[in-house]
C-alpha cells in the first residue's frame, strides 16, 4: 500500500466528514486520532452497506453476530471454535441467512430459521421457496416463517434468549441476524448528497451524484436497473465492481455509462442452486405491469445418464405481450449458467418464440435434447 | 405402434423406391419380402446418416465395428462381456470417437485412437485440440494423428490387423470406425431429389426438398446456418428434432420456418467438456471471413472456493469489426452452459462490449464476480 502513480493511500483512516463546497475530506487517522482535511479534484464514494438490525436486537455482546466482510466471519468461526455452540438462532431468511444455515449446520450446530415473511428466501417466487423449504428441512434446518423477532438478549448462563412476536421464546447459544443490508450514507447525507431508492446514494449512469466532481458506486449507491430503465437498490458484487469500473473512466474523463442490472442472481442452499434474473411476480405488478407465471418442470439431462436431477423454472411474463419479464430456477445441477442464457435472452429482448429457436447444446451428461430454457419457454408459448 | 387418429405405421418395412410423379412409395415388408405401393399426398424423408467407412476397411466381420442406433452399440457392448478384448483400435478422433475412448477405457480396454488429421478432435480449434490430448493421455490413451488407416483385415487367431499410411501395422483385438457421417439419401437422390452441401437432401427453411409435397429433415438433410445464411450439413440431435417440428407443421399447412443452426455442440471427453458454437477460424476463413482468435483463460469459480477449474475460452472475430463469429470452450466445470450463453448473445448479434454489459450471476460457488464469458469479452476487447 504505498504511494504509487501519484496515488495517495491512507488506510486505518475514516472519512469523518465531506466538505464539497471547499472540495475537502476530513479524514481521522485511526491509530492516532489525529484529524487531517484532504483536499479533493475529484471524490468517490464506496462505503458500501451494513447488516440492517432490527431495534429489540442488542449486538454488543460475545454472542449475537451480524456479517460484514472478512472479519465479522472470521470472528463467528473462532467464537464457534473456542466455545462450540450446539445451537443457532438465524434471524432472516434470505440469501445469506440460507447460505448460514448450510455453513453451520457443517460445523455440526443444530439451526433455526425465523423468517418475517410467509415464507424463506422472499425474493424467490413461491414455487422456488417450497423446494428451498423442503431442502433445508431434510437438512434438519428448523424453519418459522410469519414470524418476528421482538427482542434477543443474552442471559448470564451462556445463553441466548429471543422473544418472537408470537409471544414464543427461544433459548439458543448464539444468534446470527440477517435481515438485509442498507447502504451505509451518513457521510454522504451529512455533505449535502441526494439519497434515492431504498435511501441509496443518488446515481446517474455515470455513478455521478447529485453534487459536482463526486461520484457514489457499489452498495452505499442506487444502480440503474435495464429493464425497468430506472434505479433500483440491488447490492451485489458485480454491480459494484462494475460500478466501480465506470467511475474510473468517468473520473479519468471517458463518457463510460453503467449499463444496468437485470438483478440477476444465484445462491447455493445446500445442494440446490437457486438463481434469478429480471423482476419477480410481485416485483413486476409493483411496476405496474400485469403478469402472467409459468412453471415447467424439467431435468437437468436425459433420466437415463447418471445424475440428472430435477430443475423448476418459473417465468413471470406481461399479460397479453407475454413478454418476458423475469425467471427464476431451482435445481441441484445446471441451473447457475442457465439463468445467465435466460439473463442474455431478456436483455436481447426475445420473445418466447425467439427463445425457443435458441441452437443450444445437447450431449446427454449436460443436457436433454431440448433442455430447461428450451422447454420452459416452449411450455409458456402454449400458455398464451 | 398402432393406427391412431389415421395415422398408419407400417413397422418392418423398408422404402425400396419413391415414384414422386405417381405420389407413390414402394415399401417391403421385411418379413414377408412382400413389396407393397403406397400412395402418398404429402411425403417426409428422415433416412438419417450412416457411418463412413473408408475403403481399405471391411466391417463384415465380427471384430470392426461401426456406430448407428443403439443396436450397434449393443452389438459392441455383448462383444466386449463376451470375448473381453484387451486392445481397442479407433479409427477416428471426433466427438465420438473420443466419447467411445472414454467408454472402452471405463471397460478396461486399453485404447488407441488413429486419426487422419494432424490434431485429434478437429473441429475444434488448435488450443482446444491440445487440452484434449493431454486429457486422453492423462487416461492411457494413444494417440496417433496425421496418419490414416490403408486397410483393415481380421487374422485367424481372434485378431485384428490395421495398416497405416505410415506403413505401420497396429494389431489389437477390436476396431471401431468413426471418422464421421453421411446422409442416407440414395432412396432421395433415385427419385431425383436435389441434393446440396456434403451430399444432403437440399432444403428450403420450411424443410420443403426440390419436389413438391416432399420435406426431408435430420440428418440426411441439409440444416439452416443462421450466421452464414445458408446450408451446410452438421447432423446433430436437435437440429433433427427442430426440423421435425418443422416438418410437422408445414405439412399441416402452417408457414413454419426452421430458424437455423449455429454449429453449437458440446461433447465430454474424460473429465473434460468441450463446446463450441458459431465458425471454428478455419470454417469462417472458408467463407470468407477474415479472422482473428483471443484465447482467454478463466476459472469456472474462484479458486478459494473448492472445485475451481479452469476453463478455456476461444474467441473467433472478424477482423476489422470484432464482429463475433464463433466461440470454443474447454474445461472440467461450468463450460456446457456457458456455451449456451455465447450462443444467445451470438444470436442477438450482440458485440463484445454488449456481452462484457451482461448482468450475469455470481456466487462464489457458481462463478468468479467477472465470470468467464465476461472475462474473455474483455479480453477480446483490449485485443481490438
Amino acid at each position: 500500500l504505498e504511494r504509487k502513480k501519484g496515488v495517495k493511500v491512507h488506510v486505518l483512516h475514516r472519512a469523518e466528514k465531506l466538505l464539497p463546497q471547499q472540495k475537502t475530506a476530513v479524514i481521522r487517522d485511526l491509530n492516532t486520532g489525529r484529524i487531517a482535511e484532504e483536499l479533493y479534484d475529484k471524490l468517490v464514494i464506496s462505503t458500501g452497506a451494513e447488516p440492517i438490525v432490527p431495534p429489540g436486537i442488542n449486538t454488543s455482546g460475545s454472542r449475537v453476530f451480524t456479517l460484514r466482510g472478512l472479519s465479522s466471519a472470521q470472528s463467528l468461526k473462532r467464537f464457534i471454535r473456542e466455545s462450540s455452540p450446539k445451537e443457532a438462532l438465524i434471524v432472516g431468511g434470505g440469501y445469506i441467512g440460507l447460505e448460514m444455515a448450510g455453513a453451520l449446520a457443517a460445523s455440526g450446530i443444530h439451526t433455526t430459521i425465523v423468517e418475517f415473511m410467509p415464507r424463506v428466501i422472499p425474493a424467490m417466487e413461491e414455487e422456488i421457496s417450497e423446494m428451498v423449504s423442503r431442502e433445508l428441512e431434510s437438512h434438519g434446518i428448523d424453519i418459522i416463517t410469519g414470524v418476528g423477532v421482538e427482542k434477543v438478549a443474552e442471559s448470564s448462563g451462556g445463553k441466548v434468549e429471543a422473544i418472537l412476536t408470537n409471544g414464543n421464546c427461544l433459548n439458543t447459544d448464539i444468534v446470527l441476524v440477517a435481515i438485509g443490508v442498507k447502504p451505509r450514507t451518513q457521510l454522504a447525507a451529512e455533505a449535502g448528497l441526494e439519497l434515492g431508492v431504498k435511501g441509496a446514494i443518488k446515481v446517474n449512469r455515470q455513478q455521478r451524484t447529485s453534487l459536482p466532481d463526486i461520484w457514489a458506486g457499489g452498495d452505499c449507491a442506487e444502480a440503474y436497473h435495464r429493464l425497468l430503465q430506472r434505479n433500483t437498490y440491488v447490492p451485489l458484487a458485480l454491480t459494484a465492481n462494475r460500478q466501480g469500473r465506470i467511475i474510473g473512466e468517468s473520473v479519468a474523463g471517458r463518457d463510460s455509462v453503467f449499463p444496468g442490472i437485470l438483478g440477476t442472481a444465484v445462491s447455493k442452499v445446500f445442494d440446490l442452486t437457486v438463481a434469478r434474473t429480471g423482476l419477480g411476480e410481485k416485483e413486476a405488478q409493483s411496476y405496474g405491469y400485469k403478469t402472467n407465471k409459468v412453471v415447467a418442470t424439467s431435468r437437468s439431462h436425459p433420466a437415463y445418464y447418471p445424475g440428472s436431477q430435477e430443475i423448476q423454472t418459473v417465468l413471470v411474463l406481461e399479460q397479453g405481450s407475454s413478454r418476458l419479464l423475469g425467471v427464476q430456477m431451482v435445481g441441484k445441477e445446471g441451473v447457475a449458467q442457465r439463468i445467465d442464457v435466460w439473463a442474455t435472452a431478456l436483455t436481447a429482448g426475445f420473445s418466447l418464440s425467439q427463445i425457443h429457436d435458441l441452437d443450444l447444446a445437447y450431449a446427454p451428461p449436460f443436457s436433454t435434447v431440448w433442455g430447461p430454457v428450451l422447454l420452459a419457454s416452449r411450455i409458456a408459448m402454449k400458455s398464451e
